[in-house]
C-alpha cells in the first residue's frame, strides 16, 4: 500500500484541532495490533491479488491472472442487454434482492449445470458474489478454528486465503495428472478418523484444475464420492471450467455422481460471461444451504441485482451456448500457443502440464529455482505468473513451480511473455551452473512434491479409459531459448 | 425455505444410482448438524431479510423495507451510462478490478464525503460490496468470540447479525430523542475497564439513524469522539442517510470531528444511486484498511467492476448532487405523509420520531402489544413492517415497536400503509380493553426500554444550539382511526 498522504483539504468543522496533525504518526501499526481478531495473524494474501497492480501496468504481460478475455464479449451484446433492461426494468435492476438471488436466476442456474449433465433442484441453490462467496460461506459454515479441512496440492490459490481466515487446519493431498491421489486421501482420513477427527470438507476443482490444469480421472472421481459417502465426509466441488473443454470427453461432476448429499457444488459465472459481475452460486442440501443464506445476509445481504439481470438478459437469448463454444475456440488456440512457446523457450529441465481445457498451465522447473525469487525478475521484463508457493498454504512447497494462464491474452502476447520468461529461467540455469561448476543438472524432483501434476498418475486407469492427461515432457532438440 | 421437490430430470449418469432416490431423506438436518461451525448456533436472520419474500407479493405494502425508491432514477439515464461503458469500456467493465476498489471510484467516493465536510486520503478507501460487507469486514477484522462490541438500543437491524456471526458479545446502550446516551456508554466503558477489557468497537449509525430515525446531538458526538480517543476505543461510523436531510441544519460527521485515527467510516451507494448495484465502502487507518483487504480478497476478490463503472459514470456527469436533491424533496414528502398518517391512524397511546432525514420512523405501541405478533395480523391486511426486536441482539427487547419506511413507495401508499397498521393496531388495543376491562390504558413504558428513541433526551443540549429532535407525541383528539 502506498504510503498514505495527509489531505489538503482542511476538514470543514474541527472540534479537537489537534488530532490531524497526529494523524501520520497515529497511523502506526502499534496502535491498532492489540485490536486484532486472532485470525488476522493467519491470514495472508493471495498471491494473485498482490500481483495484480504490478500486472495492471499495460506495459507488463501478465501470464498471473484467471481471467476470461472480456473482449470476446462483443459491446454490441452489453449494450443491448443493457439497453432492454434500462426499459423494462430499470427501478427493479436497481433494487434489493433476495438474499438467496432471483427465481429466475437460479433457473437459468440450473440451465448451465444442465449442460454438464446435472439436474439440481432451483430450491437448492444460493447465487453469490462470485465463486469465491461460496467458498467463503461454505467454510463460514462449516468450519471452527483448528477444524481439517483438505484440498489438493496444489490448490487453488484463492482457496488459501478462505481457509487460512477461518483458522482451518489444511491437509493438502497431492495431485497428479490424474488428479487428486485418491488412495493418499483415504490415508489421511484413516489417521484422522484415529484421532477420533472428521475433516469438514474436501475442497476439490476436479475439471481443468486451478491451478495444475489437471483433471480427476473418472476411476478416481467415483471412488471420491464414495469415499465421501460411506464416511460421511463433505467435498466442495469447485467447477468454474467445466464447460471450457478444449478436446477429449467430459468427465461427469462429483455432483452429478453423488445426486447432491455430500458434494456441494460451486459454480461461476466469471469463466463463462464475466468475472466484473461477480456472479457464482452454490448448491448445498437444504440444511447448508439455510446456514450459507444467514451468512449471506450478514455478509452482502444479497448478490447485485443488477448483475443478476444483465445474467438474465444473457442466458435469455439462448446465444449462451456459442458465445462459449466460441471461448472454447478462442482458448484452445491459446493454450496450443503456450504449449508451443514452452516447448520453444523453457530449457529441457522444465516440465508442464497439458491441460484438456480451463486456462492454467503449471509448470515446474528445476528444484534449486525459487519462482517467487524468479517472478521480481520476471517483472523486470515485464512478465507475470504466479509462484507455486500461492497454491500450497504452508507457502514453501511448490516454490520451484509457477502457474501460467493462456485465457487472458492473443497468441502473440503469449509467446513473448513465455519467452521473456524462459529467458530469465534459463539466465537462473546458466547462473547456477557456473556457481555449482554443473552442466548436467540434478534431476528436477529433489525439492519438488513427490507427486508432480505434470508427471503422469498410477496406472490405475486403464479400465475407465484413457483419461490420463498425457505427459508433456521435452523431448529432443531445444529449438531456442 | 420451500420443501425441496426432487428434481424431474434424471441424471445423465449415475454411477451410484440408489442415493438419487435416497435424496429426500437424507436431506434431514441431522445429517448434517455436527458439521456445522460454532458460529452458525448464534447466527440469526435479519428480520428485514425474512421479510423480503413475503413482502414481494405485490398485493403487499411493506414499510418493512430499507430501499431507496429506485423509480426515481431516470431509466434513460441508466440507458445512457450503461450504452457509454458498452461503447468505451466494454471489456474492462467485465473484467476483475483490484481488491480495493478503483483508484477513480475511491476519487468519486472522496466526492461524496466531501459533500458532508470530510476530506479523507482516497488510500485509505476500501470499495466494498455494500455497506454491510464493510460492516462484516471490520469485524471480521476486529472480533474474536466473546469480544465486546457496542452498539446503539436500537441498532440496525442487519448488524445483529454480523455481530452475531463473529460471536461478539454485544452492548447495546440506549438512545434517545438525540441519539445514543453517551454518559451510559461512558459508564459501560468504565465497567469494561474494570473488568480489564476493552470493546472492540463502537458501533453508531449517528445520522437519521436506523430504525429509530433519531440524529445524534452535536455535543454528544463531541463527547463520542472525545471519549474514543480518551480510551483509544474504535468508533464505526456508519453513515447511509447524511445526505438525505429534509429540514435542520447537518452535524458534522464522527469521522470529521476525529480526523479518521479512531473512527472507521461506513458508507454506501444504495441511498443516493442504487442498492441492486451493491456498492459500498470504509474508511479505515492503513493498518485496520489493510487486514480489511485480505478479508475482502477471501471473501468475493474484488467489488463489482460493473458496479464500479456504473457508479463512475454517475459521478461523472456531476448531475449526481441534484439528484440526491430531488430524492430528498421525494422523501420529505413522504415522511410528512407517514407522520400525518401516523396522527391520523394511529391510536393515542402510540408515540414516534419526527426524522430530519432517512428513511425511517420508529414507532411504539402500548407495552402489552408484541409487534412479532402483530406483524402476522398485518400481513393477513397487505402490510408490513419491521418488528423491533429486530433491533435488538437480545431478541426481547424492542417488542411493542416497529420500524416504518418512508421512502420506498409513495405517498398514497404510504397512507394506505399506515391505515392498515393503524387498523390492526386498534384491534389489538380493543381486544386487551375487553380482556382487562381496562378503558384507561397503562403507561407505554410498562415494557419498553427506559429511554424511548422517541423521548427528548435530557437537557444537555441547550448549549450546542437546538439540534433536540421534536418529540411528536399524539395531542389532542384523535381524528380517526
Amino acid at each position: 500500500m502506498p504510503e498514505p498522504q495527509d489531505s489538503p483539504t482542511p476538514p470543514v468543522e474541527r472540534s479537537l484541532p489537534a488530532h490531524r496533525r497526529a494523524h501520520q504518526t497515529a497511523r502506526d501499526l502499534e496502535r491498532y495490533a492489540d485490536l486484532f481478531a486472532e485470525r488476522t495473524r493467519v491470514m495472508r494474501s493471495s498471491a494473485m491479488r498482490d500481483l495484480m497492480a504490478i500486472t495492471a501496468r499495460p506495459e507488463v504481460i501478465s501470464l498471473a491472472g484467471g481471467q476470461a478475455d472480456t473482449s470476446t464479449f462483443p459491446p454490441q451484446t452489453f449494450a443491448a442487454q443493457m439497453t432492454r433492461i434500462a426499459q423494462e426494468s430499470s427501478a427493479e435492476a436497481l433494487q434489493y434482492g433476495p438474499t438467496e438471488g432471483f427465481a429466475a436466476m437460479k433457473v437459468a442456474i440450473c440451465g448451465v449445470m444442465a449442460a454438464e449433465g446435472m439436474a439440481p433442484d432451483p430450491e437448492d441453490v444460493i447465487v453469490t458474489t462470485g465463486g469465491q462467496q461460496a467458498i467463503d460461506l461454505i467454510t463460514k459454515t462449516l468450519v471452527d478454528p483448528g477444524d481439517p479441512v483438505i484440498c489438493e496440492a496444489p490448490t487453488y490459490p484463492g482457496a488459501v486465503p478462505v481457509f487460512s481466515s477461518y483458522q482451518a487446519e489444511v491437509h493438502q493431498i497431492e495431485a497428479d495428472g490424474q488428479g487428486i491421489k485418491v488412495d493418499e486421501l483415504e490415508a489421511l482420513l484413516d489417521r484422522l478418523e484415529g484421532d477420533g477427527r472428521r475433516p469438514k470438507f474436501i475442497y476439490s476443482v476436479p475439471t481443468f484444475q486451478n491451478p495444475a490444469g489437471v483433471t480427476l480421472s473418472g476411476q478416481r472421481r467415483r471412488r471420491l464420492v464414495e469415499l465421501a459417502r460411506e464416511r460421511e465426509v463433505l467435498v466442495v466441488e469447485d467447477n468454474p471450467y467445466g464447460l471450457l473443454r478444449y478436446e477429449g470427453e467430459p468427465q461427469p461432476p462429483l455432483y452429478l455422481l453423488d445426486g447432491g448429499d455430500y458434494v456441494i457444488y460451486v459454480g461461476t459465472l466469471s469463466k463463462i460471461l464475466s468475472p466484473g459481475i461477480r456472479l457464482g452460486w452454490a448448491v448445498a442440501p437444504p440444511p447448508v444451504m439455510e446456514k450459507m443464506a444467514l451468512g449471506k445476509q450478514a455478509t452482502d445481504l444479497c448478490t447485485s441485482t443488477l448483475a443478476q439481470y444483465f445474467a438474465l438478459e444473457y442466458f435469455s437469448e439462448d446465444r449462451w451456448r456459442s458465445y462459449v463454444d466460441s471461448l472454447c475456440d478462442i482458448y484452445r488456440s491459446r493454450r496450443d500457443a503456450m504449449l508451443e512457446a514452452l516447448e520453444r523457450h523453457f530449457p529441457e529441465q522444465a516440465t508442464w502440464t497439458r491441460p484438456e481445457g480451463g486456462m492454467f498451465i503449471w509448470a515446474t522447473l528445476p528444484s534449486y529455482i525459487d519462482t517467487s525469487d524468479l517472478l521480481a525478475k520476471a517483472l523486470g521484463e515485464n512478465v507475470a505468473f504466479v509462484p507455486g508457493a500461492a497454491a500450497y498454504v504452508d507457502g514453501q512447497t511448490g516454490t520451484s513451480s509457477m502457474r501460467l494462464n493462456f485465457s487472458g491474452f492473443d497468441e502473440d502476447r503469449i509467446r513473448e511473455g513465455i519467452r521473456r520468461i524462459g529467458k530469465v529461467v534459463s539466465e537462473q540455469i546458466d547462473l547456477y551452473q557456473t556457481i555449482t561448476g554443473e552442466h548436467k543438472l540434478p534431476e528436477p524432483k529433489a525439492r519438488q512434491p513427490a507427486s508432480d501434476p505434470a508427471a503422469p498418475g498410477v496406472a490405475d486407469e486403464e479400465a475407465a479409459g484413457g483419461d490420463v492427461v498425457p505427459l508433456r515432457r521435452r523431448e529432443g532438440t531445444q529449438p531456442g531459448k
